[in-house]
């Protein structure tokens, strides 16, 4: 997809060229481009934008389209939008300097500030990495560690953490697995790439461990549709319900990526009749079920739900990582695979790429086996509950119309909107300088059924004090949607 | 590239179908495919495999390809070859286990033990790891480190390591650039990836940031060339003379990967003037020059040559990590890029993908800054230059008719063996348990030039003590030569 937009000069006043190439959608595209001419200095600061529906007609897209950019341009800094004045570029916004030597990239404002309020989905408290209990860890790991751990690594990743994760994963999350069937990765996206990607020298030739086409949720994040579409993956959307995926709708796809502890983002869990017809499913088809357990460890109403890898580890990778219960910033996560993809996926990763860091991985194996890790889950998962205990409790003050919906577990809550009011209300945030996303930016562009109007608030990633502004802030938006 | 063969009943006594397919060579193959029958219990302990000759026949490969498979995998543990009995599936090589639940995965024999020598080249001694001052750097950084630094991060990498790296590169290497000019990478075969990778969802449509047809030196890591080989790119050799790669046959390339400081593996320099004219052929073609500048660090007779990158920051892209320096375990790496390439390539890197660890990115920056790396990389430096002096007085006391080649510089050295023999010593090392390449291994397939027969002699990857009987073993080898 390439179109190009020159607008008129009385519009927005400079000349701009703007391409929609590359893959990830319009939205992802215009987004792009707009960043980058303010950016690069294309657009200058304090330079109007045309109104949405107008830029919409120039580049044939959809209004909604042009709106999301927009407003996920406020939120990221680039651009500030007050009702009545339009949406200008930021004044903060600097293009990059040209001259060697110098600072050359430049800063988004957003990299330094971020957003006024941070609600957005899959982040979390970052204020409350347990950094005291993890450099303990770090340290022992260090002093510890046998001298050949400092030199080439073992594409599996070490032994000593693979050995804590299979305990802890069997009594945690009731995985049935052993240390040999895991393999360390750098986060969900990580593993997404060694099953399907296909530039991988040890792989197999002509493709990747996995072939599409791939079922998918119809909601989902758009990130690893992205991921998958540039790997020449086809994903189909299965519609949701409240039961969960309607998984009776898989065909003749080879595989079927599902969050069955806690939809992503609808919020609800994968119904145990379900759980059971998609084991099936992959064993008539001889298919397979990428589980990704992002955020099993939270769920505050009762006992977790187990993973689906134990009904069939033969028919199910089970994928997690410490980037929701941790941090991101760490880069560790695992695959736990069936026999016959543990060699193919070794093959894949190599034996010098992309191993995730050694003494990380070390000190994570400390950290899960001296008890540090269930510590801090138990201790995260309390602060969680509490912030969407007040999410829910100051919506039914400040806006009793807004239901909130899914089980009480997770990063995020999603809130039902009035029918239509979705983009206004974004819209609304961005401009009180709130970051969060829409249902709609989730939806699989197949999907034919829509889940309604609705928001994905991420709680959990303000610290505590500023979570009670960020909070205060959205109410105010929503009073009045 | 695809044969197969099945052996005869009588000649190794168990029924064998290899497949020699998927990327890196017909050597690459073939040992992969043996390996892996070793490994699922095809090929029992104590199986003796067909002579060289016979195999090389039937698979119609060449006898120097079977013979290179047989000694790596001898060199791995997999095999044991003794002169007179022939090469058999070593007694310790265990098929894996097929039961869920039980380790499922044999161990290679040589991730357990390793080689009993270990003169592989690109290892840097992993006993010599600086554990104090790093868990030092890695405590103090932790500790102030803000929040933000635990939640998602940028795709440039830490700008803290971002300008020690700077200020380092300058001091040390010569390079010009500024910390938005770098971006961080896990190592060598990331940066390769990042740049010519195709299945970024961020990436430039269809391809990666650059293209080829890529000239290399005429010898050079296989494994590099199997990396750009399946992310579809055509490589090119250029011949080697004893001033480095010949330039002047650059036609119509795009871009050229260079080891300037010190080619890999033969040892010489880039000699000045062609320095220049690959700038020159870069600049007249719009073309970009990659410095790997794997060991520029690591030079004991005079001070080193400083980055190519230094005579054009925007026509060379240097690539450098703490691999040989410090760990290859810590996998962090670092790209210097021209202006033009930083947006593309942090679009390809992508908002949560593989970046390398954070706290280890401000561990380095701390180290870096506060003086411990330099301090490592000299104290490494005075122990490699022993190490290779004590190599060349050992040769000339034991073996004076093989010449030791290259300059003094690095972690490996080459050494000249008469006309036709490199096989025959190869072979005669792993029976001895020494693993090490020959200079064949290194060469490019549709390279028209031969170097001569040699060895590629890793003088830094054992501790101190058993390099003396490394280097003892490797004499006797040698002195019958």
């Amino acid at each position: 997809m390439t179109e190009s937009w020159v607008n008129s000069a009385e519009r927005i006043g400079v000349d701009l060229h703007l391409e929609l190439s590359g893959p990830g959608g319009r939205r992802a595209a215009l987004t792009r481009a707009l960043r980058e001419a303010v950016r690069g200095g294309r657009l200058a600061p304090g330079t109007r934008l045309p109104p949405y529906r107008s830029l919409a007609a120039d580049l044939g897209v959809a209004r909604n389209t042009v709106a999301d950019a927009y407003a996920e341009l406020v939120a990221e800094g680039w651009l500030t939008a007050r009702q009545g004045s339009g949406t200008r570029v930021a004044e903060r916004a600097r293009p990059s300097r040209q001259a060697a030597g110098a600072g050359a990239r430049a800063q988004a404002p957003a990299r330094a500030r971020g957003p006024r309020h941070d609600l957005r989905q899959g982040r979390p408290d970052a204020s409350a990495f347990p950094r005291t209990a993890w450099a303990a860890s770090y340290r022992r790991a260090l002093q510890a560690a046998p001298s050949e751990a400092f030199g080439p690594g073992d594409p599996a990743g070490r032994r000593e953490l693979r050995e804590a994760l299979a305990e802890y994963l069997a009594r945690a999350r009731g995985v049935r697995t052993a240390p040999d069937r895991i393999v360390i990765c750098s986060g969900f996206a990580h593993a997404l790439r060694l099953l399907f990607g296909r530039d991988a020298p040890g792989g197999p030739a002509g493709g990747g461990v996995l072939r599409g086409p791939l079922g998918v949720e119809a909601y989902g994040l758009g990130f690893h549709r992205d991921l998958l579409a540039a790997a020449g993956v086809r994903t189909v959307p299965l519609p949701l319900d409240e039961h969960g995926a309607r998984v009776a709708a898989l065909g003749r796809e080879r595989a079927v990526l599902l969050t069955p502890a806690h939809q992503f983002p609808t919020g609800g869990p994968l119904r145990a009749e379900r759980r059971a017809a998609v084991i099936d499913w992959a064993r008539a088809r001889g298919a397979v079920v990428l589980e990704d357990d992002y955020d099993g460890e939270f769920r505050y109403d009762r006992r977790p739900v187990g993973a689906l890898q134990g009904l069939d580890p033969e028919r199910v990778i089970h994928i997690g990582s410490v980037s929701k219960s941790l941090s991101p910033a760490l880069r560790l996560g695992w695959m736990v695979l069936p026999e016959r993809y543990v060699e193919p996926v070794l093959a894949v990763k190599g034996e010098r790429e992309g191993w995730a860091s050694v003494p990380d991985q070390l000190a994570l194996a400390d950290f899960v086996a001296c008890g540090s890790y269930d510590r801090h889950v138990r201790r995260m998962r309390q602060r969680y509950r509490s912030r969407r205990d007040r999410l829910v409790a100051a919506l039914a003050e400040r806006a009793p119309h807004i239901g909130v919906t899914g089980i009480a577990a997770g990063l995020h809550a999603v809130l039902r909107l009035p029918s239509g009011t979705e983009q206004t209300v974004v819209e609304a945030a961005a401009r009180r300088g709130i970051a969060l996303d829409g249902l709609a930016a989730f939806r699989h562009p197949d999907s034919p059924a829509s889940a309604g109007d609705g928001l994905v608030v991420g709680y959990a990633a303000p610290a505590d004090h500023p979570y009670g502004a960020a909070l205060e802030a959205l109410c105010e938006v929503l009073s009045t949607a």
